[in-house]
C-alpha cells in the first residue's frame, strides 16, 4: 500500500475528549475514528489489524473443534422471556428498536438465547453432540457510559463460542481446551505475559466463572494477582474464603489494575433446560443439553496491546498483528533514480509476499516520515534514500540498532 | 470437515411458510435457519459460502483501488438531519433505538452520511483525492414485510463502496471501472451470463442509476430486458422517453422477472454539500468533493445463485463458491479396512489443499448420503466403499456421467 493514497493519514494530536491511551494513539495513527460517543470507525489500517486478531482466535477456535456461524443482531423477545433476560432489571445494557407494526424488539449483547434456541432444531440425540459454535459478531450494549477507548463501546465485534456437551464431564474437558486455547491466543497477539486466568463470580449455577485479565494501568478492573502461580482473583469475589479455596494467601497476592481481554463461564443448563435444548442420552432418556460460553472481544484485545505495547513515540505492533510487516520509507523520491530504486524494493517486497506500507510521499520531510512510521508501529523499518547504494538501512521499531543490508538479505530477514 | 461433527444437517423438508426456492433449499440443505421473519443464521455451511462470495468481492474491490475499512451501525441523526434523511418521511425503513438517557439513536439502511461525516477529517486537499473505501457491514431495513428468503430480509450483511473524486471525470472514468468490476464478481459467483446492467431511476442528481439484475423467475423486479444488447430498462423507468434515449427500440425488448444483485449511483454532491466535505483544488479553490456508491448483498447473491441454480435433487454450486470442493460418500464404513480407507482419502485430499466435506456417518443409509450429496451440492462426489479397490467413484454433481480413477488421478483433477 502506497501511503500517499491510504484513507487515514496520522494526525499531530488526538481529540481532547480521548482520554485514553489506545483511542489516542490509534485515532493519530490513523486506525480508528470516533462516530459518537461509544462508536468507533476502523480505518483501513485498524481493519487490518483488527482482522489479524479476528484470525488468530479463529485458527485457535477451530483447533479445538470450533465452527464458525453467523446469528442475526435484531432479538425476539419472546426467547429472552423464556429464561427472564428481556427486562431492564435483569439486563441493564439492552438497545430496544421495533418494528414498523409496533412489535418490539432488542440488539443482541450477547447470543446463549438464540442460539440454544437455534439447537433445539439440530440437537436430539447424544450423536448430535458435542458441538461447539462460534461467531465474530456485532454486539450492542446500552453502557450508560462509554469510556476508555475500544475497551468500552456501545457497539464492537465479539467472538463467542458456546459449548454443548451431554454431560457436565464433557464441559470441564472442553472448558480446560478453551482455556488452553485462550492463552495460546494471547501469546500470539503479543499480551500472553501479562494476562493471567483469573477467578470471578460463578453466578448462580457455577462456584466461578473465569476471566482473562492483563496487567495494565490503563484497565478499569481491579484484580489480586499471584504472579508466581499465574492466576489472580477479580475484586468482586476478592474474600477470605475465595483466598482460602484457591490455596492462596493474602500476603502473596498483589493488587493491580488489569483489563479483561476474555471470559469463559460453564453456563451448564441455565439456558438449555427453559429453551427446551434437550437430547436423547443411549438409554433413551432425555436430558438438558449442557453449555459453556467464551468470549473475546477483538477490538478490545486491540486497545489492549496499544496499551501495552507502546513507547513516547507511538505503537509497537507484535509482528502477528501488525498492519504491515514493513513501512518503507522513501526519501529524496523526487529524484527518479531514487524513486525508481525505492519502487523497485517495494515491488521486490511485494512479489516475496510480504507487507509493505510505502511512504511514497514527496511534499513531506523526511523527520515527519520517521515520526510517522513510528506512530503506526510496524515491526521494521527500511529506509531509501539517495544514500542508498546497493544496501538499505532497516530498523526494527523495537529496538535503536540500525544495520544496512542488501536486498537478497532484506528478503531473507524479511522473509 | 466430517459431516457427522457438522453443526446443520439436512432436513427432509423445509418449514410451510418458506415458499421461496432460496430459502426452501438453503435451509434443506443445512445452509441458513430463519431466526424471525426477515433474519436468517448462517450455519458453517452456509458461513463458508457467505464467507466465499465475501471474498470474490473484496478482491474485485481492491482490484479497482477500493480500500477496506468498517463503520458502526449506530447512527447520530444529527448526521443525517443535515441530508434530510432522518424523518420516516424521508426513509421508511428507519429501525430507531435510543441510550439509556433517552437520545434517540439509528440503525444504519446505508452509510452515504456517516462515512462523508468520517472523510471531513482526512479529505482537505485535491491530493487527497481519489478515495474509495469499502466495507462488509450489517444493514438494519425496517421493511414492511420480510419475503422471499435471503432476497427481502430486515438485517443483512452488504457490500458498499463509495468513490470521492474531485470532478465528475474521476467519478465518471470510476464508475465504468465499477462496473467492470461488478461484471466481474457476477461472473465468478456464476450468474454473470444471466446479469443485465439495468438503467434506473437516477433520483434528483443524476439521469440514470444502474441496476445489475439477473433474470430469475423468483426475482421480486419486473425489467425490459435486450439480450443482445446485453442491457435492460427497470420498469420503473420504462418509457417511450427512455427507451429512446437509449437508442432501443420497444419491439426489442422482453419482459422478464429479475433479481437486483447490484446497484451503483452517482451522487455527485448530492451529500458532500450539505456534511460539508470540501477540498482545495490546484488553484486554492474550496470545492465539494463528488461521490458514487456502489451496493452488493453477498447474502443475497448467495439466494439469486440458488434460484438459478439448482435442480429438483438439489442445489448446484459454481466451484468458486461451493461450501466445499469435494463431497467425500463413505460407505460400508462399518467395514474396518474400507473405514480406513476412506480416512486415507480424506487425508490425501486435505494434504493437497482440497476442501473435503467428509460423510461419515455409519448409521445413514447409501441413498440417504447420495440424496445429501446431491442437496448440498458440491461440485464433485467422490465415493468410497467396499467395491473400491484402487480407484474411486467421481462425478461432477452438474453431469451424470461416473468415473472411475486413481487416488493419483484424483488429486491431479481436483487440485
Amino acid at each position: 500500500m502506497k501511503y500517499s493514497q491510504l484513507l487515514g493519514k496520522t494526525k499531530k494530536t488526538a481529540p481532547k475528549d480521548e482520554t485514553s491511551l489506545n483511542a489516542q494513539l490509534l485515532i493519530r495513527g490513523g486506525f480508528i475514528q470516533k462516530e459518537m460517543a461509544g462508536v468507533y470507525a476502523f480505518l483501513p489500517l485498524g481493519k487490518r489489524v483488527l482482522d489479524k486478531i479476528i484470525q488468530v482466535i479463529r485458527e485457535e477456535m477451530n483447533a479445538i473443534g470450533g465452527q464458525e456461524l453467523l446469528l442475526g443482531s435484531l432479538q425476539n423477545p419472546e426467547v429472552w422471556q423464556k429464561t427472564d433476560r428481556w427486562s431492564d432489571e435483569a439486563v441493564d445494557v439492552w438497545f430496544r428498536t421495533a418494528l414498523s407494526n409496533g412489535t418490539e424488539l432488542g440488539l443482541a449483547h450477547t447470543h446463549e438465547e438464540p442460539l440454544t434456541q437455534l439447537l433445539t432444531h439440530y440437537i436430539s440425540s447424544y450423536k448430535d453432540l458435542p458441538v461447539y459454535p462460534y461467531q465474530f459478531q456485532t454486539k450492542f450494549r446500552n453502557e450508560l457510559r462509554a469510556r476508555s477507548g475500544l475497551l468500552r463501546t456501545r457497539e464492537f465485534v465479539m467472538k463467542d463460542l458456546y459449548s454443548f456437551n451431554t454431560d457436565e464431564t464433557g464441559l470441564e474437558k472442553f472448558y480446560k481446551e478453551a482455556q488452553a486455547a485462550y492463552h495460546k491466543v494471547f501469546n500470539r497477539l503479543g499480551i500472553g505475559d501479562s494476562t493471567y486466568l483469573t477467578f470471578a463470580s460463578g453466578g448462580a449455577f457455577s462456584k466461578y466463572s473465569h476471566e482473562f485479565q492483563t496487567v495494565c494501568e490503563g484497565g478499569e478492573d481491579t484484580v489480586y494477582l499471584n504472579r508466581e502461580k499465574g492466576i489472580a482473583i477479580n475484586k468482586e469475589v476478592y474474600t477470605d474464603e475465595v483466598i482460602a479455596d484457591l490455596g492462596l494467601k493474602k500476603d502473596e497476592l498483589e493488587e493491580v489494575r488489569a483489563i479483561e481481554v476474555g471470559n469463559i463461564f460453564k453456563l451448564k443448563t441455565r439456558f438449555s433446560e427453559p429453551l427446551g435444548l434437550l437430547y436423547t442420552d443411549e438409554n433413551g432418556e432425555q436430558k438438558p443439553v449442557v453449555m459453556g460460553s467464551y468470549g473475546i472481544g477483538p477490538g478490545r484485545c486491540m486497545a489492549t496491546v496499544v496499551e501495552l505495547s507502546h513507547d513516547e513515540k507511538g505503537i509497537v505492533w507484535p509482528e502477528e498483528i501488525a498492519p504491515y510487516k514493513v513501512h518503507l520509507v522513501g526519501l529524496n523520491l523526487e529524484d527518479v533514480g531514487v524513486g525508481k530504486k525505492a519502487q523497485e524494493v517495494y515491488d521486490s517486497l511485494a512479489v516475496g509476499g510480504i507487507e509493505v506500507l510505502f511512504d511514497d510521499r514527496t511534499d513531506v520531510s523526511a523527520g515527519q516520515k520517521f515520526a510517522d512510521a513510528d506512530l503506526v508501529g510496524c515491526p521494521y523499518r527500511v529506509v531509501v534514500s539517495a544514500k542508498t547504494s546497493d544496501e538499505f538501512e532497516v530498523k526494527k521499531r523495537n529496538e535503536e540498532k540500525l544495520e544496512h543490508i542488501s536486498m537478497e538479505k532484506l528478503l531473507s530477514v524479511l522473509g
